[in-house]
């Protein structure tokens, strides 16, 4: 069979599984999460030693100790995995929910009804976690699912889905619901993005090159995100000492996610007392920095290295200890520079004037923008949507984290009385 | 300058313009609109003579009557288009409007704002009133527009668009509000579609290939809309009588829409009675026929010839005064024809019983899905949205009729007490 024909196949079953889910109750869909949860324990064993598996390939591969800690699955982990699946069968189901129910003046009652998207597509990396976590996502909203984990963690993939589908077996379902690509061949990954005839929505779950791929080769809709390069503008009001608090836990509480700051913003006024303050708390916690040439001038009797910054650096997300600082004159200057830098994701100001706020927040076109706040709320949990499919960085359809609502589309429905238009 | 530096530039100069549109009151984008129907209306003859040479070009080069016609904007088109202003002004504007917001648990005050999209790119074919609708629509919901027109109507498009940008002017706003490639080259139109950078969604307004070009090539979002190849089942328990009267109306009211019927299903116990009474009414009204084997055969002794229906002819959107008619054993069956050839746009079932109605509603996962109505409902001005950008068949960000919250995003707003997460 070729690869593509492999891919229609896999594309065809999953639309056909969609019709099975899109008629499920609610009470229906809860006893099929709970049966894979029950089955996720009953198999801890044999999942644990697939993951071993993986594990003892990455390491004979040489990979850090970074990405193999990402990819291992132990018992903790594993059970943590199977506990967030309760949480989800605790959230409102969104599908079934009507909207706009109207009577309009043609004698049509129309109204809008939230129903499950059909079939999605998740391309993501070394984090087995993932697999169970979007299936049972999915599978609260409606949606089929063909997963593309990293090859890093195949054994464990194909167990972990192994266990799932004879879940839906069990629960009289069709195991099609949930289906795992098991071939490492990249060429897989360019035809699912083509499959437009199956596949409602692709979610790409990784960085930058990925995101890119898919939003050149995808003729499906691509919900692009996770790219974080946030922002926080430092306001000559803002209130000094407790900025320093928020800056740090911006950048320091976790840097290696999303929604960890990248770039201070400090009004000139307040450039030479702040900036010392800041980095000096930094540096505690191995912070290290890039600055503007004022910046610099700034730092220039201090024992913390500003490294000079440039269009590179306030283009990169760091992801890592590290924070660009620059000095500008106004509010005006400091939207211009995220709005020429931020990749749309999470910006915040720390103002004590509610114009100067106002004014940010207005102006600033991001998913996520804070007034008085770090940039680390941006995530579903923190935003009380129970779970999280990813952080959309784009505009359409969803933006900013998505729960469960982002799994799902509506479609109109009338009610008339053989009523034909005037 | 290459096609790619003047499309950077266009897009740059969008994405600026866009900023200053954001930020407009209600009030101020009144006076645009009233700005923009009032020089629309002092231009008038300017217009007429520029599409003059449209229509006389179109001519010389042998274009049809229907598309002459299409592209032709003489005096009383030019008034409804401006009148139709008035009407969008009359709209509610969804921007500014804030959904779901609460306190949450961690501190902040959290809401989702409507705000403008930022910068649209729509690409048309030959009919000049689109450039004003779109452009109006854009402008009252706070989004600057890239318009690509077609070339037959080049002369009409930049005439309307020097008012429009006249108008922009007057009121202390930036032309490049609303800009027209005015090139004909469609490398062009590949280019736009690329354009990622500043164009934040694509609106194709065309037929097949030009949707086709838009999901393979664009590597912005693109709203998939407009082909509609619509079905209506005519169940065992449906008022036969009244659902000659309901086809008609979908079928011959407007034949060239996308919303007009192309199928008609028909269950097998009605077949022998209704398809001849419903042939003999049609074909009074011109429609031709295409049908299945027992189609043909329950039509072997009326004088209305059935062709042969082939997997194509179910495929085809006819936009024409052609029908398709197939008879099936089942509401099951009916669903899977939908299923396999509908484009996901309007499907309606006839009948008097509420559980088939149900079935059938829960069943079928087109945009619009109706009981014992036309489809020729499927319209933003019959649907109540006061107007219509697109009919979207896809299921992304909006699907059906988009009116104008469709042209909008949200961005979460936050607001904290220099608050940090725990």
């Amino acid at each position: 069979m070729s690869n593509n024909e492999f891919l229609n196949k896999l594309g065809e079953q999953a639309k056909k599984a969609s019709y099975a889910l899109a008629s499920l109750t609610g009470q229906q869909k809860t006893a099929l999460l709970r049966c894979i949860a029950s089955k996720l324990t009953d198999a801890k064993a044999n999942i644990i030693a697939a993951n071993q598996q993986d594990v003892e390939q990455a390491k004979a591969n040489g990979l850090s100790e970074a990405m193999i800690d990402r990819l291992l699955l132990d018992e903790p982990r594993l059970l943590s995995v199977i506990a967030d699946i309760d949480n989800v069968i605790g959230l409102t189901d969104p599908v079934g929910s009507e909207i706009d129910s109207r009577l309009l003046d043609n004698g049509l009652r129309l109204s809008r009804r939230r129903v499950p998207l059909g079939v999605i597509g998740v391309i993501y990396e070394a984090r087995p976690n993932v697999t169970v976590d979007i299936a049972v996502l999915a599978l609260k909203t409606g949606n089929a699912v063909i997963l593309r984990g990293g090859k890093e963690t195949l054994a464990s993939n194909k167990a972990l889905c192994k266990v799932i589908r004879s879940a839906m077996a069990e629960q009289g379902l069709p195991e099609d619901c949930v289906q795992l690509i098991d071939n490492p061949d990249r060429s897989l990954v360019s035809g699912l993005l083509k499959l437009d005839k199956y596949v409602d929505m692709i979610v790409p779950r990784g960085g930058q090159n990925l995101q890119r791929l898919c939003a050149e080769q995808a003729t499906i809709p691509v919900i692009l995100g996770g790219i974080g390069i946030c922002h926080l503008f430092v306001d000559v009001q803002a209130d000094l000492d407790k900025a320093v608090a928020v800056i740090e836990n911006a950048k320091v509480q976790r840097p290696t996610v999303c929604n960890a700051l990248d770039t201070v913003l400090v009004h000139q006024t307040n450039a030479a007392s702040f900036i010392p303050a800041l980095c000096q708390q930094l540096a505690t916690k191995g912070v290290s920095f890039y600055g503007c040439a004022q910046t610099q001038a700034v730092m220039a009797n201090n024992e913390q290295q500003i490294m000079q910054a440039t269009d590179e650096s306030y283009s990169t997300e760091w992801l890592s200890l590290t924070l660009g600082i620059k000095v500008v004159g106004s509010l005006e200057e400091a939207v211009a520079h995220i709005r020429q830098y931020s990749s749309g994701h999470s910006e915040s100001i720390l103002t004590d004037n509610i114009h100067t706020a106002s004014e940010f927040m207005n102006a600033v076109d991001s998913a996520a923008v804070y007034v008085n706040a770090s940039t680390r709320f941006t995530d579903g949990g923190e935003f009380g949507l129970g779970a999280e499919v990813a952080v959309s960085t784009q505009k359409l359809h969803a933006r900013g984290p998505m729960g469960l609502e982002a799994l799902t589309t509506y479609k109109w429905l009338a009610w008339g009385d053989y009523t034909v238009r005037g």
